[in-house]
């Protein structure tokens, strides 16, 4: 490092905001100080033969190779195992659209994570436009610097179509976590709440309330693992054939889920229901979650502030999880992103498939094994075997169906 | 760090190649296994409280604060302490246009140089484009991400036009390193030479042999320090008004030298001059340079094959440098570049002025001071001052002409 390294904050609180400092009572801030990352090289430059090697004239001997032979690249940069965490900032955790600016501290978080649980170096890219055709092309531009892109609070529905676009435009592994992260996670929640009560996937009769981002996604992998009955609401209600304020997605929610055409609320969705899956916000009535049926379990997900305050739920469900940091059953995505790009970082994988989802799922679930029980239906956001177990899973799915390069 | 962290590389040689490596014999191949960065977070993450401050939910207190007071953004996130490394791959080193895998580690390169002399973050963004609306438009698209962009290998002229725009369009310090990076150098050199030989820049009489990036910026450059003559050359001869098939950029440069209007080759415009500077490749005859003034000075700084052979220069000239790694007088743009945005940074510079480049210039040249003989017209590469002195020297020039924010 430099003599004159930023260590780790360029600008002492005092020197921009006086003696009196209005965020030292908060150790977020003070965490957050001249930001929460680093690159650094993996190697020091002490020497003129170091720097010889380094840059010129050794690079160009290197550079020289892979133009020969551009799968050299693969173990001569480092871009292959690097994640780039893209967000234009629209639908920012609950605060919304926040932009980029205010976006970054939540990428760099994320971007910690990589490297935490999965040995990953990660960048976040945050975006001055929020146009899905400008994020495609801005994304695909970039694409050769990254070996994976996961895509972080865009908002719905343009984070539909922008990530089907950049799957089909990239040959690297693209991933809307707020999608995807958050269903592997919640479906492996599922296998062990249901055993915890006794009962098959195909079984159970589930309303999803929520048909964002992570509404979507938590639908298509519980209809894909077998789950037997699904309802899927919005604000206006339950998702049926005939409504006529239906998204090209919700559409296609309501034509895949909701066999019996139930045309009601949610809360009347809930009456004789097993699993209740808050994705929303909003607040539940007690007496809907007093109306499901024996046994029911309840994930209730909204962050900061849970749909179903959990000491209510439990009173009436075998099984309650939320999002909320340092309780028992916390559905955090860390559980899942850090292990997915790095098993398919590992295969060469060119894309993440449902089946290596599905893997996922099944491998954190598995971490919790014949330990299961009502408190503890996923491991602790900090338990390391986790990041190792879904990352194998994930390299062995991705072998095992050829999707690599 | 994850318990299974790449450490350096993830796949070995044996695994990638078999028992026989054939690149095991060049240690510019082992430097770059696995590529010379890594980034990590500043801050552990090894409790609940320790994940519940850097991600949600107490991260959500931060992207908060800053939504609605954005200038916390320069305090709370690592963005403006980094430098983007951006460039197409059109113009690398001497290789030409080799595209992005292959840039890679160049500028990778680079980006170590940004940790080691500036103590500054720095990613590589090598790019699937060379559409120069299309580069604009996507550097302008992450360029919140970012405290300044650092432009490179990006071939001529479409370098002008892309560095240009993105000037206008961004608040942070923009700069093409190949055309801004050399000039400040050359300058720096050139300065101490004169000294070694008793002379002031305005009475000196310099060739440029090049109308490429750095010829043009260098060309600049010495003309705003007060240089008295200057002639340009490209492979047609010495650019002059009369010539038909200038670009606007040669236009701007025979509007602007060539006083006398000479339109002969380069070769003869070197008979009497006191500088020769080169920046083009190929080579010059002996006879050219022995026809030069007495006690001229000639920069030879195709690398790695100069122009004119430094042996052979020494016969003649009264100082020579080279770009070449390990030689007395190395021209190495890592004097320039690493203290430029360091400087431009710190003060909070919008961009990176005229009057910051000569401000760079003089403070490498200072650096040697009053050490300065023939053989030493510019500090080692290694030398940690250069990076402090040109930051101060940037930053202050910076604030006192009131480009920062």
């Amino acid at each position: 490092m430099s003599r004159f390294g930023y260590a780790p904050g360029p600008m002492s609180a005092q020197q921009l905001h006086g003696t009196a400092d209005r965020f030292a009572d908060d150790p977020a801030f003070a965490v957050h100080e001249g930001g929460k990352l680093v690159v650094r090289p993996t190697r020091a430059i002490e020497t003129v033969a170091d720097l010889a090697l380094t840059y010129t004239p050794g690079v160009a001997r290197v550079s020289s190779a892979i133009a020969a032979e551009p799968a050299l690249a693969d173990r001569f940069t480092w871009a292959p195992r690097v994640v780039a965490v893209v967000s234009d900032g629209t639908a920012v955790l609950g605060l919304g659209d926040i932009g980029p600016a205010a976006a970054l501290p939540v990428m760099e978080g994320k971007a910690c994570l990589f490297s935490e649980f999965a040995g990953l170096s990660s960048v976040p890219v945050v975006l001055s436009t929020t146009d899905v055709d400008a994020i495609v092309e801005t994304v695909v531009a970039i694409a050769p610097s990254f070996g994976g892109i996961n895509l972080e609070d865009i908002s719905a529905p343009r984070c539909f179509e922008i990530e089907d676009r950049l799957r089909e435009r990239l040959d690297i592994p693209v991933m809307h976590d707020d999608q995807h992260g958050t269903a592997i996670v919640v479906l492996a929640a599922l296998r062990n709440a249901a055993r915890v009560v006794g009962r098959e996937l195909a079984d159970l009769r589930v309303v999803v309330s929520g048909a964002g981002a992570a509404g979507v996604a938590c639908t298509k992998i519980l209809l894909e693992a077998g789950v037997g009955g699904l309802a899927v609401a919005d604000s206006r209600g339950v998702l049926h054939t005939g409504r006529e304020d239906l998204t090209p997605v919700k559409r296609w929610l309501a034509e895949n889920t909701n066999r019996s055409g139930y045309a009601g609320t949610m809360v009347g969705a809930l009456e004789g229901a097993d699993v209740y899956l808050g994705l929303s916000g909003g607040s539940v009535p007690e007496s809907a979650i007093a109306a499901m049926a024996d046994d029911c379990i309840v994930f209730s997900l909204a962050n900061p502030i849970p749909e179903v305050d959990p000491e209510m739920a439990a009173r009436h469900a075998a099984v309650v999880a939320t999002g909320r940091s340092g309780e028992p059953n916390q559905i955090n995505n860390v559980l899942a992103f850090p292990g997915v790009f790095r098993g398919a970082i590992d295969a060469g994988a060119t894309g993440i498939t449902e089946e290596m989802k599905l893997a996922a799922a099944t491998a954190i679930a598995d971490v919790v094994g014949d330990e299961v029980r009502a408190d503890y239906v996923v491991p602790s956001p900090l338990d390391r075997r986790v990041a190792e177990a879904v990352a194998a899973a994930v390299a062995d799915r991705a072998r095992e169906q050829g999707v690599t390069r």
